[in-house]
């Protein structure tokens, strides 16, 4: 059974330890990745845009046909409980809805009984310190990303082995992390995060076929803030190797800087003029009240 | 909780009743579908090509970087138990190997526990009594399967939600099943099985992009036996639908007629006589010691 980090779940209608939160081997959340989540972190005992989470996972679970036990105002509370009975002040809170098991094992997704559940687990980063205050080294995968035309990618979704197995190539080549491309020459994202460019002053992100990221719209907005041109746009390999500066979004970890792609070194200085203002602008957005959510205690 | 068919799991070490078989949701099986699988069925007590499917999980195991943690005579060993403790005489075997949970929610693959398990429940089939007796209807998908450029195939795994909205769309249609395309004019597969096409006596089936089924591959082998020429090829959904019989393979039911594809009728009586003869044959190599192996008593 192995070990398991600390925390807390909302499994079948009752809270308990992490290490105790389990779902069938039978769900089609697991026999067809048939399941759509979404993640909100916690910070110094805030939620972070829990508002834009929870739409874009009300809207994954309508986009695949599944239906949640409760209403909003349900979710939200869940969320709340299982981070306070966590004790947790920085943590990482995953809410699914998996399709579920048939009790017939019929193949039919609309025999099945929905499954919803959370879990805290502390705060995780998609590079460790060291990796973050000198950028990460990543590898261009030859695997490409599963395409919008078979995944719709703003379903929040578990389709992740070509990022898994990105992830193994990157490993082979000497680096941390892996960008995957759509096999047309554009890059798409990496396991987790929404990948950017800056170049003479204008910063730039894939349009389409990606995650719309929460993280990723926060960038663009923090760009506004600080007078910062964006555009959404198809981004070719050959522009990003040439960025003056390049970086990651995600719940994970907020913004961090890319070092090398391949075997090119980005830009100057780590992390670059523009990634360091939008870098210190998202964490001071994290005490704001307008873009956070106090924690709220139980009784 | 719900209800669950009868079964027998082998997990985490021990036997169990199927609905006490459950994973941690901390499994990268479930949060990244990072896992493979096989599935053997068992008629009246005799697995079918058991050699085969043990083949082709080990295989998979290996392209994804797995462990299992016993050798094949142990793996073997654990499916009779499964199927003998269980009473049945026809079902359907399952064995799994997920990426497992890393103890410190690491990002890394690496750093994850592998996890095995198996079960088996009822035998199941992929369309009911009156569906085979004349002919699936079937709709083909606006949403395509994924690429082999994004996932390899021949690894069998979970990564099915492209397959399960094809299935809510062809239910919108008032169709049973789905057919989902590459997205350049060919047919690729539905959701566990292959298609086939007859014409002037030929059987023809999509060569790449698809599962490489042990039903398939069985289905081939009897072409041979009874002197009826194949050919593994491009097959457009223009063909498709102007064949003289279409027939899908798959593990949970064998060979199954298809009577329509959209509002296209196919052939002449259902099932035709090529389909007819490969069923037959199927369902006659079930006694056959050649391919099947008698499910083993324990102590």
């Amino acid at each position: 059974m192995g070990e398991f980090p600390p925390g807390i779940a909302y499994i079948d209608g009752e809270f308990v330890p992490i290490s105790e939160a389990k779902i069938s081997v039978l769900d089609w959340g697991l026999l067809r990745s048939d399941a759509t989540y979404d993640v909100v972190h916690v910070w110094k005992s805030r939620f972070f845009r829990l508002d834009h989470h929870l739409d874009r996972f009300t809207t994954s679970v309508k986009k695949l046909r599944m239906e949640l036990p409760f209403d909003r105002d349900g979710l939200e509370n869940i969320l709340h409980q299982i981070v306070t009975r966590s004790g947790l002040e920085d943590a990482y809170v995953e809410m699914v809805l998996t399709r579920g098991v048939s009790p017939t094992f019929s193949r039919d997704p609309r025999d099945a009984v929905n499954n919803f559940f959370a879990f805290v687990i502390p705060f995780g980063w998609i590079a460790d310190e060291e990796q973050r205050a000198r950028g990460l080294r990543v590898h261009i995968a030859s695997v490409t990303r599963i395409p919008p035309s078979s995944i719709d990618p703003t379903v929040k979704n578990y389709h992740w082995l070509d990022l898994v197995q990105g992830l193994h190539e990157a490993y082979d080549a000497g680096k941390e992390n892996v960008f995957l491309g759509d096999g047309r020459g554009n890059i798409t994202e990496g396991p987790g995060f929404n990948i950017f460019a800056v170049k003479n002053g204008e910063v730039t992100t894939p349009a389409t076929g990606v995650l719309q990221g929460i993280t990723r719209h926060t960038a663009l907005e923090l760009c506004a803030e600080l007078e910062i041109a964006t555009q959404e746009t198809e981004q070719t390999e050959v522009a990003l190797k040439s960025a003056d500066e390049v970086f990651v979004t995600s719940t994970a970890g907020g913004i961090v800087a890319i070092a090398e792609i391949d075997d090119v070194r980005i830009g100057g200085e780590i992390p670059g003029q523009v990634t360091k203002k939008l870098t210190e602008l998202y964490w001071a957005k994290h005490s704001d009240p307008a873009w956070t959510t106090a924690v709220k205690s139980h009784n």
